[in-house]
């Protein structure tokens, strides 16, 4: 016996026909001696749509009201899976954020849970009832609804899994789990069983959009252990009690014995590379350039800076390609102040990153992942890298050919 | 300077273009100096759809649940209209029922309203800010979400109306008023500029269906002055400050200086008559019938006994026309109890109804409704009466006959 956390998204609730094989899916683990809560999405589309009246109205409405109006979708399918629920046998309930209550940051549109009050839901779930939850809503401190930004459920899921001190949290999603790569690229890509959370946190914000970051960087923070798995598998083949968890797995480091030295390839297509040529090679020259992006709100990614010549210096870097307009303009604006000669901007390109809690103790990564674009006469313009990463930026042409020629050279493909 | 309600059905707000016409209107009553309340019905067809999914997961489902479902079509409208005031300059919120909070029984699914806390409500109108409230719903005792049934948003709206101490509430619907009889049935019925409270009462409940009864006895029981009125009229034709109201006015009776005998005629053909043969004339025989009836929840209106003959005697009443199968069940089970010969069942009848508080001083009026069908040869099967309104039961055939005949006989046609 186990108490769990299951969560739905859009895609697993999108009709009647769906929400009823969640409840069947969720009777199941009842069936089988667990305590369940569950998590739901709104219903495929139906976030959209209210999102759309919102800004046909008026592009900049007020966020509380959005709150108000978008929440609704996930109290339609709070109400409905707990009556599919009713409906197969299983004692159930809806709550919603402010019943629970979810309390958040006043950070309308955008929320952060603060607490979760988990008393009442123990208590029905160990007296054999199952609470729905509507997802992504919250109750602010002004005593308003609260929503948590797109994706939020996935952070609603993990945060009442921890507050609810549940022994996993599955979340239900058009994906099966995570992979090496992107299958639509690698048709060699494999299903990794476990991942680590710093894995998962690199390979989320390099592109691979399973699971909202945030809710990763909770999952880490509170030690929850978190089950990505599709709802659109049968149901008996996912449900072996006590048998092989058919999802991959989010876990500490520690719990993976056997490192891959890389764990997975992410790419992203979703930059731009500037070079601002010739400024002047003097103290606070980099200050200078990259306050006046901050000061657009422009997020600056990979930077490198060229060793002086003739007092002068390049400086490298990427930012994302929505924003390359925005961080033109503010260089254009600021280049008196900088004094360079001329800026040049790229958005053809691509990062690639592969990523690995195993690199930590393996030296060499990189010059396998150096050696191999070499290999494909791939030119790699700028190189970052942390702990568990390291990341190349090259021609956005190259994509495919240098993820495909990574998972092979790090032994990724499947047999 | 007054304080109102404004109060819009779902016809009024289907669509984003609608809100805007709704927004313009509520603004056009600021600006000439009104502190402003607003509560709105869900988008038209949004209930429906609703309603619609709770029933195909499970005819008998908690009606708990089915309410945290329907409720969010008018939450969604709620946040809808304050982004569109606060985009037309209009500075506004949206309130749910549980945030104003509206509090009601825990009847969920046709809840009644218990209290309506309007301090703060009051204070914001005060500082020129106008609340937005979700109709039809509320906040039961189990702090969950309540509805109030079908309709439910004018009687939200009459009960803001009084708890703000408003001085008027404007319900927005589809027609432009009360009218004196259908106009689809007489071309020359005419618009009423007043109405007795009473008067609209008995002319809902016999099928001319502007405002929820419950609204109206509500307004009655309250004293609140409601206006019907068109939400689809050019918005300067309906706001010459001081000068006439466009619709129907709800009033007292005393407000009424010039009483026509009759103000309306009303007509249902949701009826049947059913006609009990030969029941042993005893005391508790009536008893017998009716309780049968109620044990299945038939309501039974018009009721009429014939004199014995034999010791036996004819009891003839009429039932809706949907519980026609029903009561006719519990009556064939009855049988052996009660005792009576035959069931006679029949569904082409229709009732008229005469209505006005001048009856009251006016003698002569029945006289003059049973002549009036007399001359056009229409037999008059049941009759019942009440203190401001004569009712008959006649076939179904002659509805328009018999409607347009008494219109023109207690001159109620437009000149």
């Amino acid at each position: 016996m186990a108490r769990i956390v299951m969560k739905f998204g859009g895609t697993s609730v999108a009709d009647l026909e769906r929400i009823g094989n969640v409840a069947r899916r969720v009777r199941a683990e009842v069936e089988a001696g667990n305590e369940v809560a569950v998590v739901v999405s709104a219903m495929a589309g139906v976030t959209n749509q209210l999102v759309g009246w919102c800004q046909a109205l008026s592009p900049l409405h007020d966020a509380r009201e959005y709150d108000a109006v978008v929440a609704t979708g996930e109290q339609v399918t709070a109400g409905l899976l707990a009556i599919a629920l009713q409906q197969q046998g299983v004692d159930s309930r809806s709550w919603l954020g402010w019943q629970v209550p979810v309390t958040t940051d006043d950070a309308h549109g955008k929320a952060r849970i603060e607490e979760i009050e988990g008393a009442a839901l123990i208590a029905r779930m160990q007296s054999g009832q199952v609470p729905v939850v509507a997802g992504f809503q919250g109750l602010g401190p002004d005593r308003r609804v609260t929503t948590l930004g797109r994706g939020g459920s996935d952070t609603s899921a993990v945060a009442l899994a921890a507050a609810l001190r549940a022994e996993r949290c599955d979340i239900y999603t058009d994906v099966d789990g995570v992979y090496t790569t992107d299958p639509r690229i690698v048709a060699k890509a494999r299903k990794l069983d476990k991942i680590a959370y710093e894995e998962m946190l690199e390979l989320a914000s390099v592109g691979a959009k399973v699971l909202q970051t945030r809710s990763v960087e909770l999952a880490m923070k509170e030690r929850v252990r978190v089950q990505v798995l599709s709802s659109f598998e049968d149901v008996q083949g996912t449900l072996i009690p006590g048998g092989m968890l058919p999802g991959t797995l989010l876990v500490d480091e520690d719990e993976i014995v056997e490192k891959a030295i890389v764990t997975g390839i992410a790419y992203s297509r979703d930059e731009a590379k500037i070079t601002v040529r010739r400024a002047p090679d003097r103290p606070g020259i980099a200050a200078a350039i990259f306050e006046a992006l901050a000061g657009e709100s422009v997020n600056v990614d990979m930077i490198v800076q060229n060793v002086s010549a003739d007092g002068n210096t390049d400086v490298t870097f990427t930012v994302g390609r929505a924003d390359l307009p925005r961080a033109q303009a503010a260089l254009d604006e600021a280049r008196a102040r900088v004094g360079y000669a001329e800026v040049l901007a790229d958005p053809d390109v691509a990062k690639i990153s592969v990523v690995g809690v195993g690199m930590r103790s393996h030296p060499g990564v990189a010059n396998t992942m150096f050696r191999t674009l070499a290999g494909k006469s791939i030119n790699i313009q700028v190189i970052s890298t942390s702990e568990i990463k390291i990341s190349v930026l090259i021609g956005a042409e190259y994509t495919e050919l240098a993820v495909r020629a990574l998972h092979t050279a790090y032994g990724l493909d499947a047999a």
